[in-house]
Order: C-alpha cells, then structure tokens, then sequence
C-alpha cells in the first residue's frame, strides 16, 4: 500500500520495457516487461495515477498497473502507431495510427475498440495521424500528415463522436502540441514554413499560419531529426521553440504569436522544456551533438549553464514542482537525476537503454 | 491498494472532521474524526498523495493518511493558526500563527518542530502571520499584519533558515496568493489602497504597490468578509480578482497589472476561481447573498451562467482537468457535484457543514 503520487515510469526502448520508479527517494522499483516495440514509445496515466497506458511503435497498446508492477493487458490496435492521448474524463484512450491511417478510441477500463476514424485517404490509403491529444470538452485533436488536415473529435457520445475537420491546412503536418490551458493546438509543418494554429475556444476561426519565418530557407530534414514539438516551452509570457535544422532556440511572445528572439545554443535543439515554474528552460540536442544539456535562463534570455551527461541524452522530465530533472543518457545504459538550483549531480540509475521518463503527476494535466 | 491521485478530503467544520472521497465515482469513501476545530482550516498534501496535513483555527496540525484513512498524528502547536504549506521538496511543513506570531516549520515524516520563525513584534508581541505560501528553491513566503513587513525563508538549511525581509509594504496585509509558476507573491492590504506585489526571480526589486484604485474609497470592512485571494483566477492574460466590498469583479493585465475591466456581480465575491483551462471563471459569494454562483467566460468576460446552490456556498474545487466542480453547500449539509461544461448538477454528496474543498492534484502544484 502507498501513494502514487510519486511514480513515475522510464522507457526501455531496446528491450520493450519499463523501469517503475519514485522520485520521492530517488530509486528503481522494479522492471515490468513484455511491451513490444518502444523504439519510439510514450504514455499516459489514468486519473487515479495507478494505471498507465503505454502506446509503442508496433501498434502495441498496453496496460500497466504501477501498484502491481504488472502489465495488465496488451492489445495490438494497429501495424504502426505514434502516441496516444486520455480523455479528459478518463475513461477513452485514443491511438494515432500510422498502418492503417486514422485514431482508434479504447475504453479505459478493458481496452475494447469504442471507435474507429479512419483518416481522409490520399491515393487510396487513409493518412497518417499524428500529433494527436486531448482537449478539454472530452475531445481529441490531431493531424493528418498525407491529408493536410486538423480533425477535432468530440467524444461526449464515444459511441457517436462528433468531428469537426479542418482542410489544407498547410503541408506535411509532422507533430503538434498543445498548449498547457488546452486552448490552442499548434501543428509543425514539413512541407513548407510556418506552424498551423487553431484556437479551440474559437473553432470557428479556423487554422490561421504562424511564424511564417519558421524553417524558411531550410533544407528540408529527415523526419528522425525533426524537433519534438510536446517539447515546447512556455515560461514569463514566451514560448520556446526548437528552430528547425538550425542551431538555435526561437523565443515567441504568447499574445501576437510573433518571433521575439533567437539563442544560439549547442546544436540543433529537440526538445527545449521549461521548468515547472518557467524560470529555467532545458534544450538537448540531435544526433551527433547529443551529449550535451543547455539550460536557458527565460528572463535574461542567456544561457546560463552546459553539461556533458554523455552520448544520447533522449528524454528530460522534471518532478512536479521542479527541484530535480531526470535524464535519460541513452549510450551510458543511465539515468541521472540533477538538481535545477545547482546543477548537481545527485544521482545515476541503471536503465537498459532510456528513452522517454513520465511522471505521474501527467494524470492531471491536460494535453499529457 | 489504491492510486491516490483521484482522492480528496472535505472540511467538515463545525464537527472538526474529514470527509474522504473520491472524484473518479464522485463518493464519499469515510470519515476522519478528531481535528479539533476546522472553522477556518486548509490542507496541504504530501508530494506522494498519500498523507494530508490539516491546518486548523485551533493550532492544531494534523497528519491524515488517504489509504489507510487515520489520523496518523496531531500536535497543537500555537493558539492560533491561519493555514500552511508545504516545501517544494516535500519534507517540511510551515504553519502561519496568530497567537504567537510567526512561523513555526515541522519536520513533515515526525511532525517535530524543525525551525522557529517569530515575527517581528509590534507593541511587545509578534506580529500576525498570514498569506504563508511556498515557493520555488524550497522557500516558503509570508506576510506580517501588524508589522507590514514581506518575509522570504530559504529553507535550504532546515535548521538555519536564511530570511529576506521586506519592511513598509503597505498597511496590514490581510491574507496574500502566488502565482501558479511560483514567481509573484501578491499581498492584499487591509490598512490602505492596493496591492503589494514581490517578484520572487528579483527579490532586488523590492515590493511594489500595484492596483491603487483596489479598494479605493471604500469604508474597511470586518475582515470576516475579506475575499480569499487564494482564490484569484488567472485566464486568458488576464487575472479576474474579487473587488473588496464592491459587487463586481476586477480583470487585470498580467503583464502591467493595470486593471483593464470590471465585471457586475450578484454581490460581494469571495472566491473567483478559473477552471483549469482558465476558460470560466467561478465566483461564490460573502453573507448574506452567499447562496448563490455565478460563471463568467474569460474570453468575452460575460456573465454566462448563475445558479442557486443554496444558502452557504464557502468553497468550490474542480477536478484536476476541469469537467466537473464540487460545490460546498454549508447550510444544506450538502457538497454539490456540477458539470462545467452544461452546469448539469451530477450529485449531491451528505457533508456535514462542509467548508474547504481539497483535492490530490494539489500535491504537484507549487503555492497549494
């Protein structure tokens, strides 16, 4: 019997499992295995912090209990997915699928298909799904890469969702974010520059460009180098964003949605992450420039400290409040927990090739 | 065996007693006896959700365990005491007292005395502390009634608190908030116009008075029906607060905290508290036109909904991401469980004259 506020679960990519553990002391708790392909996994929790639901590369659905330490369930939903979302009542789960095209919706509680939306099919096969989260409203919200569209589902009825679609929306959405009051969504674009940005609280004003300058003049990247947009940073008014395929850090104002500023950093950013209470903002790196950490004070806009964790710094999450961040250094089979304040190192776990951390506190937070 | 992060505990405050429920199912799970006096009583939470720790009126800090539902310790450590808070590390405790003046801050596994903060005296006897919240860097802030002054405490050294004190601030600073990243610490004043606003990322700046139409002609009032600023909504850019003493509420800039609005109201607030997706804001009411809630929408700033809970409405809370809101209904002996998004009301729960709502996701957010 214990609290699950303090949980948390690392992704061992390699070896398709989890490392249970607890931030309040700093420890591994136990090993749960059997979860497939995580080579590009994530997760979500379930209102009461006790369940995670684990969306893996190979279609993999799974459900996992951190009070038991046991995979519940598994199902595999799909030939490819990408990431997954909670509803906001927490009783749906949705997947977005790239094989077949489109977002299956589960039910919480046993994992059965509640829904099936097949995406808007390009050349005779239904587009590829990304980006997708929750919103307040009980809604799901997420992209269509082949198609150029933004669908919004309205899950109130699971058994008749309600989709309201949004079409050329701009090219090749690749990932989307969004914002953490659930308000806006914001898609990045592969197919040509600027982000696609539609207000939720105002559907009816569409999806309107942003940053019309973002990745202007760029070669355009492989997509395994693109930043990941749920990385973005919103600290002091300011959005921080990974510039893409450029070394530096774009700083937006909130209200115009207008660059502001750029920081040069190490190399190009992939996920640039505010510290919970916005003063600091994170930003590792793309490979080959993947050893190292920047850290971004957000109100002078300098950068304030480097560190060399070592080879395949893959994933950041900080605890709840803030005081520690937890690092995944993919080629050193470790974890190290430092804190914020100093930058000390305070701890290193053994992890089998770390990728994505989530802490439990995410039950409770739109959009995660 | 059970995830704690979908539990919370209602103030029952006249019989010194807890409710313990649950907002996955929307019930009540047991009772908690033997708090002593909870007239005026709040809570904080352990940073696993497991344990709470009650302030009450009476002096008295309680330890409750959500699993095993007990009260796990109780000392009475002053006269009289106005609220608390946790470190952001989770291992102290700070309570604000009237009688003696100060701070006192317990150890939060044992609830042994860690550290005494007295307050400057005024007259021969420490001053009254009230608004004490946490912050960031393990700090925990506070306001001086009697003596005008703005304390900052580093609890980086449980046993030598290192303190920042901030003198002429204004006139008897009444109760005080936080804003959710942590960064400002906005005190209310009883004894004059206005507000008095730190920024905790630049102490050096001092406190400065914002707001100075807050409160201006108007005739003081008995401090019973002060509004809560704990309750202050932030939405939009935009903080809604209660005006003091007038029938409206205030819409200030975040950025220049001028007042930009005001919005008529059903009568004196006391709470005005936004959902978590900042997209409505909440506003109950002082005696005796307190059986009444009206809605406002952040975005057009109109009044869009009021409801007739019943006489009594001390406090409201909303579940972590927004869909539902539990409405204490004091004179009804009733908590009231409303849909946010129709204003449906879902449930009606028996609560013995029920005051403070609080639920588990308080455990992650910095200042509650």
């Amino acid at each position: 019997m214990r609290g699950t506020g303090d949980l948390g679960l690392i992704v061992e990519r390699a070896a398709g499992s989890l490392q249970r553990v607890e931030t309040s002391t700093n420890s591994i708790l136990s090993r749960i295995e059997g979860l497939g392909d995580l080579s590009h996994a994530s997760l979500v929790y379930s209102r009461d912090a006790r369940f995670a639901y684990v969306f893996g590369r190979d279609g993999g659905l799974s459900k996992v209990d951190l009070l038991e330490s046991t995979l519940v369930k598994r199902v595999v939903q799909s030939g490819n997915s990408i990431g997954g979302a909670i509803s906001q009542d927490g009783k749906l789960i949705a997947v977005g699928n790239y094989e077949p095209g489109g977002v299956r919706v589960f039910d919480a509680e046993t994992l059965e298909l509640v829904a099936d939306l097949p995406a808007t099919p390009v050349n005779g096969k239904p587009s590829k799904v990304v980006g997708l989260v929750d919103a307040p409203g009980n809604r799901f919200v997420f992209s269509l890469w082949d198609a150029n569209e933004i669908w919004v589902a309205d899950m109130s009825d699971p058994k008749a969702p309600q989709l309201t679609k949004f079409t050329d929306i701009g090219r090749q959405p690749y990932d989307a974010l969004i914002t953490p009051d659930g308000r806006y969504y914001i898609a990045g674009l592969f197919g040509e520059d600027g982000l696609a940005l539609l207000d939720l609280w105002q559907l009816d004003k569409g999806v309107r460009r942003i940053l019309p300058g973002y990745g202007k003049g760029e070669q355009p990247l492989p997509v395994y180098k693109m930043p990941h947009l749920e990385g973005w940073a919103m600290a002091d008014d300011k959005v921080f964003l990974p510039a893409i395929g450029r070394h530096e850090v774009l700083v937006v104002d909130m209200r115009s949605w207008e660059e502001v500023g750029r920081i040069p950093v190490h190399a190009q950013p992939v996920f640039v992450m505010a510290r919970p209470d916005g003063r600091q903002v994170w930003v590792n790196f793309a490979f080959p420039n993947n050893e190292k950490v920047q850290v971004i004070d957000s109100l002078s806009l300098q950068l304030i400290h480097t560190m060399e964790p070592g080879k395949g710094v893959l994933h950041m999450e900080f605890e709840p409040r803030g005081e520690e961040v937890w690092l995944s250094v993919r080629d050193l089979d470790k974890v190290q927990i430092y804190a914020t304040e100093d930058f000390r190192l305070l701890k290193e776990l053994p992890v089998d090739k770390p990728s994505g951390i989530f802490f439990t506190d995410r039950a409770h937070k739109i959009g995660l």
